[in-house]
């Protein structure tokens, strides 16, 4: 059995056949989380390298290219059951490039030999998830040392095309917003409208109006209002709010109303 | 040289190595014409079988992806220049069968190994492209018999999950109407505020009020009103519009405001 390509689940690190893969294509996941009212991306700090990459893997022969984005993320973060949305693929002829494919490998038990599928261009499936960061562990895999969260405007050094997938990614966000709702799975079972619109200002790249912003959010009928806990100071406390879940799954499902 | 899949354009026609492709991965192109007031697409009949499939190909080791689906949609229709976008994944496990490969590309130059990965379950990358429906020429590839035009409501019977991918490529456009204008590419220069109106029903698959259509039409601020020529029976015929192109396009890169 050649050996190659590592699995990345604690239970199976040693490495595998570069074999049960499908060749030449992988997933990439960005994986945002929300904190201190910023958005920030999970990254991994490549081993025997000065730069970071996102959360990716190979597709095994015997799983469906979204199981296989689901693995990762889990075994990134272990979170199950997180909202993960494919969103584009990448696949420039360079994309990737050999050396860094040597040096990332390097120290792990893979023999290169020319024409080594993953030594040349792969392609790549990129998806987002949108996960709620208290409850993210953060994991590195058997190609990095570190794993951790950064700010999205302040990412590090990425290999690849890494960059641009972040990039693409939040381009893809600021598009679905148009018909769906979003925050669910980034925000604590209760939150305040400050942090809702905060989620929005960072995927828009704008301030937005506050008085416009609640009221348009709170005409879509996904969102409930708590009562305020009465406290000496509660009056100045800021309303909290949950998600009306049926509406918001709802309109996740079948998008907002079209204008026309 | 090991004989394999062919080049699809006329002046290479004959069957070259599967090795100049990348394996295990695909294209498949839902390109979109409007006639008669129906959105159509354009299919091939496979060759040695009773059903059809969509226009597609393999991605050569020395093109990106995206240049493999603007190649395939160049060789099926003649056209260049037309608005094609990526819109989803396909990778399911079962999703190409070993019978129909083995079946379709009966008769060809090819010789069948077990382990060919164009025998295996292949990924194939979803594109939709929006074309003027009387510049098509149709044109088959060296695994179909013929190509032609089809309703939406009435696609033949097709191979692997390829309608499930023109469904998909419909709900990709419902939603992409959020956000981005479309019908430039589907209409001659000038055109009725009907067949517009058409192009967004068939895409919604539902009927839209005359008056609030025309007039949220209008307010994008993309449509130009023809002077009507006179002529005996003028005020009956409806008026004529064009694309104004620079805020078309505008809108198209930059997107729809949010209503937030």
């Amino acid at each position: 059995m050649k050996k190659g390509i590592a699995h990345t689940t604690e239970e199976a690190i040693q490495p595998v056949a570069t074999e049960a893969y499908l060749p030449g294509l992988s997933v990439d996941n960005v994986i945002f989380g929300f904190h201190a009212d910023q958005l920030k991306v999970l990254l991994l700090e490549c081993r025997n390298r000065k730069d970071w990459m996102l959360p990716g893997g190979y597709i095994r022969k015997d799983e469906s290219v979204d199981d296989a984005a689901k693995r990762v993320l889990q075994d990134r973060s272990g979170l199950k059951n997180v909202y993960l949305q494919q969103f584009s693929v990448f696949g420039e002829t360079r994309r990737t490039k050999e050396s860094v494919m040597r040096s990332a490998m390097k120290s792990l038990d893979i023999t290169f030999k020319d024409g080594d599928w993953f030594n040349q261009r792969y392609v790549t499936i990129g998806y987002y998830a949108l996960v709620e960061f208290e409850k993210v562990k953060p994991t590195p895999d058997t190609f990095s040392v570190s794993c951790a969260w950064f700010d999205l405007n302040a990412l590090p050094t990425m290999i690849f095309d890494h960059k641009e997938i972040v990039e693409q990614a939040l381009v893809a966000l600021r598009q679905h917003l148009h018909y769906k709702p979003i925050g669910y799975s980034l925000l604590p079972s209760t939150f305040t409208m400050k942090s809702l619109q905060a989620i929005y200002e960072t995927i828009l790249q704008r301030k937005l109006d506050r008085s416009n912003f609640n009221r348009k959010m709170l005409s879509l009928g996904i969102l409930e209002k708590k009562e305020k806990l009465f406290t000496g100071a509660a009056h100045k406390a800021p309303y909290q709010y949950s998600f009306n879940k049926k509406e918001y799954f709802r309109l996740l499902k079948e998008g907002f109303g079209m204008p026309f």
